[in-house]
């Protein structure tokens, strides 16, 4: 191999023609556009106007057998990010998948295992919130401790806002065949993955999920989850896909502080003068009464903001390079591929949750996850929301 | 009746104290104090130094036919409230009940069905965050559909901080036996009649509750609570007493915009040019992603913000005066007695769900909800955590 990683774009829709607007700019410093692939024959002529110098294949596989790339990207239904990933890494490709790692975890389990008798190959995953300043000093705050254990989490995340036209424009979208789910699967896999990689992942789940609450479509825009850590700390999860003016606040309560995340711009920590058990043992509320009504609250806790310029479309070009790097010089890897399981997991906890109006233990059992979603699958072609 | 109402205050600690002292300062208009009781005989003498000329009693129903009283204020614990209530009210005299109105809702019950007999007497409730002048407009809001139909609910009032300290005043406080509850019981109430005052009731509660969380008491120090309005509506409501910064963000979701309240102080007024369904099935993301990144959001929303002054102390004035008024001439009650059912409900609906670990139905049980109460109070006996 040379340099500069030779990237395989697996499906030419609005993100891997992204990538391969980058790669073919020159803007990922160490990977260029080695080949394309679709099975939609219109973008073949896409393609053939915009990178005319790069092979287009119809059938990844022989993508993959070409010689042409030495990684790939899998820009193409969440269903088949695994098998494609294997398939890659069978033929000793680099297989970077995009998010979500799958639907459901036992297909992104067969992907992991199969990556762990492939060492030597480099395989990654999308998460491009991941290298977003603000998480990666979030991440540090509290691995650091700086807040002490997580009491509480709650992160209201409805800036995901999609009209019916978006799920109008392909017969798949927002269907249980076609993507497996709604705002679970496709938009707040991002934050369900750095809900998951900044506090860790709950024991138990519990939630009220809606399916076609204010859109018609067979799967879900409206979801509430309720976590739980398993040692006293609880979470709640709000997402949705009906809300104009998101809202998108992420507050973790800790035994010595509390951070607040604003708009994913601004995060607020307040670091308490002592830890708060100690203050329960030893103030009385009259003690803090008075200090709060003085004014003068540093005796009880210290204010920090930190704001933060928002950097989306740079974060793909990040996990891109960081991924060509780590398969260059071994560079370690920000969003390793075996990772994705955990996002996957967490939200097919909160569909199994609401499919058996039940609070489920993590890990679920896949193969119930499996059943209930197949039934779902046949239900929609018996009775379908869309033709 | 003279022009002003004579009020018994029954319990002159901390509440009945400061009730007290309002009426012999003469800052309720309308009202005198007319006598005072109490079961501890330290506060006879507290009384007779403070208020030498007012009778004092030992046993209320002592007072209620001592002809001293038009009215009482049951500032005792929560259990009491209506067994108190009806005794006042068979014997003519008005009564006001302290929040909650009980603890569990068959005693509410019994205490609103015989209220009822006696449509001539005034009932009321301290709901004193009624009379805020933030919660009014905020009512207003809602109820004039200037948002539309609610879709969602999510009101996380953590400023509820109470030391170890507070706990172990008293060993009757935060006990199953002495209160009933813990935050939801004592704290709390105000903003769960609130959320019910401007939202409605949900149909469905599911919760996860910790017991003993951050404190070294029986009852909850930390509550999470799933609502479903029935109607696809879902709510979120979390409180605590661990939080020493704590939250208080209140938000409202509708058709046709957004309210956020911060701090009980400001309401933030987010209303769509058209309601949202409108805007899904005539504008593309593009069309929307433009008019944000342009800046000129007035297509999509008008912003307003209202800011007001914390009131708390004179809130218990105007219930008491708005009561004496209802007394005299009729005018209408800002809490009526018997709303006070809702809140006991909703807490005991939040209560019930944790303990069977499965979401219930409103209204619940009240045989079931009684007889595990009653598991609490025994287990509380045979293994106190306070003695």
């Amino acid at each position: 191999m040379g340099s500069k990683v030779r990237l395989g774009v697996i499906g030419l829709g609005a993100q891997g023609g992204a990538y391969a607007d980058y790669l073919a700019e020159g803007k990922v410093t160490n990977m260029v556009l080695g080949a394309i692939c679709d099975i939609d024959s219109a973008k073949k002529s896409v393609a053939s106007e915009k990178f005319p110098s790069i092979p287009f294949y119809d059938n990844y596989i022989e993508m993959l057998e070409s010689g042409a790339v030495d990684a790939i990207v899998t820009c193409v239904p969440h269903y088949v990010h695994p098998e494609m990933a294997i398939e890659a890494l069978k033929r000793d490709i680099h297989a970077l998948v995009e998010k979500p790692a799958g639907v459901y975890t036992k297909q992104v389990k067969e992907m992991n295992d199969f990556a762990a008798t492939k060492p030597e190959l480099t395989f990654g995953i999308m998460f491009n919130q991941r290298t977003n300043p603000l998480y990666q000093k979030l991440k540090n705050l509290i691995d650091s401790g700086e807040i002490g254990s997580i009491r509480r989490t709650n992160w209201m995340i409805t800036t995901w806002w999609r009209p019916q036209g978006y799920y109008d424009q392909g017969a798949w979208r927002a269907t249980w065949e076609g993507e497996g789910g709604g705002v679970l699967v496709n938009q707040a896999p991002h934050q369900i993955d750095l809900l998951q990689w900044i506090c860790g992942m709950p024991k138990k789940v519990y939630s009220n999920v809606k399916y076609g609450f204010q859109r018609n479509i067979a799967v879900e825009d409206e979801v509430t989850a309720l976590l739980d850590y398993g040692n006293g700390a609880t979470g709640v999860f709000v997402t949705c896909t009906h809300d104009l003016i998101g809202t998108d606040r992420f507050e973790i309560l800790g035994d010595n502080g509390k951070i607040v995340v604003d708009d994913s711009k601004k995060i607020t920590i307040k670091r308490l003068a002592k830890p708060e058990s100690e203050m329960s043992a030893t103030m009385s509320m009259q003690d803090v009464a008075k200090i709060f009504m003085g004014g003068n609250t540093e005796e009880l806790f210290t204010e920090e903001v930190l704001e933060f310029e928002s950097v989306w479309g740079e974060q793909h070009i990040a996990v891109l390079e960081n991924f060509a790097a780590n398969i260059i010089d071994g560079t370690p890897l920000i969003a390793n591929g075996a990772d994705g399981i955990n996002g996957v997991a967490l939200a097919n906890a909160i569909h199994l949750s609401s499919w058996l109006d039940k609070e489920v233990e993590l890990p679920i059992d896949e193969e119930v996850y499996l059943a209930e979603l197949n039934k779902k699958i046949e239900a929609e072609k018996r009775n379908p929301i869309k033709s």
